[in-house]
């Protein structure tokens, strides 16, 4: 299994990326070969001092950088030598099974879906973010930016996305979905909210369970909350501000520590057709280690082949 | 100073009403004088037990009771002499400069509408929520559910109001006006933040200072939030759950005590010609206090002429 990270992408690449390398290389017995790309001569000294073990990794170099500001498709179509560019171009040509990268978010939205393309049947790709919660079993917000405004259909598609990932990747057993809105009953919520109910309700791909309010993101209500990406970004910046709030307050609390986002490293791109991974552009070692770990489940569960099973399924049916 | 208080609205009224008119009366030394309106049986023995200065206070029976889940428009009708009602008709006829209630919100919300109309120029009636903030001062979110769906022009009206009332009845001076999105710079956004923001720009009423994030929410990077009901909705009953969990998990803070929502008592209806003030269904003696305080600071401070004046120069110029 060929993994491929880009270790110039994110605030504190190449450092943190190479550390997060070495973190997962010390700590997981698998047989992952990660495929680093970035620049040789920045990433040599920093991999030597590693002290890695050679055989399993290699380096691919890439010349040029994408900036964090830069406009994404002009960058990606003038800088096919970056890190970005040679990681989708791998990922299209079989030579890795999943990609990883910290870096320009929309470069990275834009790669993902004109080069290795959205999965037959997907109308649009979603972010996610992990929802801690105190039994110990995180839940799945989604969408959480990408999409800002939605139709019913765009809610309907993450739900079943959301819902394959939360059962395969992170292992939750026939996920309960549930529609954000801002009440319980049927009928409650903007226009938005009131279309997609009947929709979530009468698809059979989905353990959906209805509406559910800003109370219960962290609570076991539902193992997977759908909403259009205005929202879910406003909740997700939310949560991170808790995290903040709580270490400025100096409250120590082993639930709280969960609200620490930097620790799932990143978000999966669902709806295209191979694994890609983004990552937050303040990554750190423990966020790049976590996002292989990520990598890999996502490859070893088939997830990709379950998503497009279920949607040929709904295509045909 | 007359100020009207719905006595059977609330999971808890009417016991926790009265205690909270005696906690207002014991604390605050006021010409304020309350007019409680409720059924005269049930208040006369707890009225009696609570020991109250007679002449502060004089009851005004009301032989019909809105349940919490009975249809707002129906319900008001059919119950002319129901304490929401009476409200609304003393309040109407300058009996009263200010009622509130913990009752069914939306026959609240259809009262303050119908009996005593919107504001000339105001589109529609907005409710809004405090923020804490760690500097004491807090801030303030709206719209919170009223209005799920809005045009650009709504969110404006809602920047005005809330601007006016952090100003005048909170105390803030020059409030700085934030409008809710999923980016900082213009152009970010959904469709309606995109097409909001420049009109929030040209506005010489609010003193704007761009976009703010989730993030910001309890921060003092903006005094007034703006957004649509829906994703406000969201953001305040996710913030209610917070206090929620430092409960559970036993954390104690000066500032995290400060999400205890209840203590605030209620929101202001803003765009309406009158002083209305809806509380929490579980009001307790607290809040009932607090929505007390808040009628006679919006009395006091004239904020319904400030208003008035506000929308009658847009009008105008």
């Amino acid at each position: 299994m060929r993994i491929g990270l880009d270790m110039m992408g994110g605030d504190y690449a190449p450092a943190e990326a190479v550390k997060g390398v070495k973190l997962f290389l010390d700590s997981v017995a698998t047989d992952v070969h990660l495929v680093l790309i970035g620049d040789e001569q920045a990433l040599t000294p920093l991999l030597a001092d590693a002290q890695l073990d050679q055989s399993r990794y290699s380096v691919v170099h890439s010349s040029q950088l994408i900036g964090m500001n830069e406009h994404p498709t002009k960058a990606l179509k003038e800088k096919p030598h970056s890190s970005i560019a040679i990681g989708f171009h791998l990922l299209h040509n079989k030579k890795i099974g999943a990609f990883i990268s910290a870096g320009n978010t929309g470069a990275m939205m834009v790669g993902a879906i004109y080069s290795i393309k959205l999965i037959d049947g997907v109308q649009r790709p979603t972010i996610s973010t992990i929802l801690p919660r105190e039994n110990g079993n995180p839940g799945l917000l989604l969408d959480v930016g990408i999409n800002a405004d939605c139709k019913p259909e765009n809610l309907v598609q993450f739900a079943v996305l959301g819902s394959l990932y939360s059962q395969y990747v992170m292992g939750t057993p026939n996920p309960k979905v549930g529609l954000l809105n801002i009440g319980e009953e049927e009928g409650k919520g903007n226009l938005l909210a009131q279309a997609t109910y009947p929709l979530l309700k009468e698809s059979r791909q989905i353990n959906f369970i209805g509406n559910v309010e800003g109370r219960d993101a962290f609570k076991d209500t539902a193992d997977v909350i759908v909403c259009e990406g205005f929202t879910g970004n406003v909740v997700l910046k939310m949560a991170e501000s808790f995290h903040d709030i709580m270490v400025r307050r100096n409250i120590k609390d082993e639930y709280m520590d969960k609200f620490d986002f930097e620790q799932y490293g990143g978000t999966p791109v669902l709806g295209v057709s191979e694994p890609v991974i983004i990552g937050h552009g303040i990554s750190g070692a423990r966020a790049f280690s976590n996002m292989i770990v990520l990598a890999q489940r996502m490859i070893e569960s088939k997830l990709l082949d379950k998503i497009k099973e279920s949607f040929v399924a709904v295509q045909e049916g």
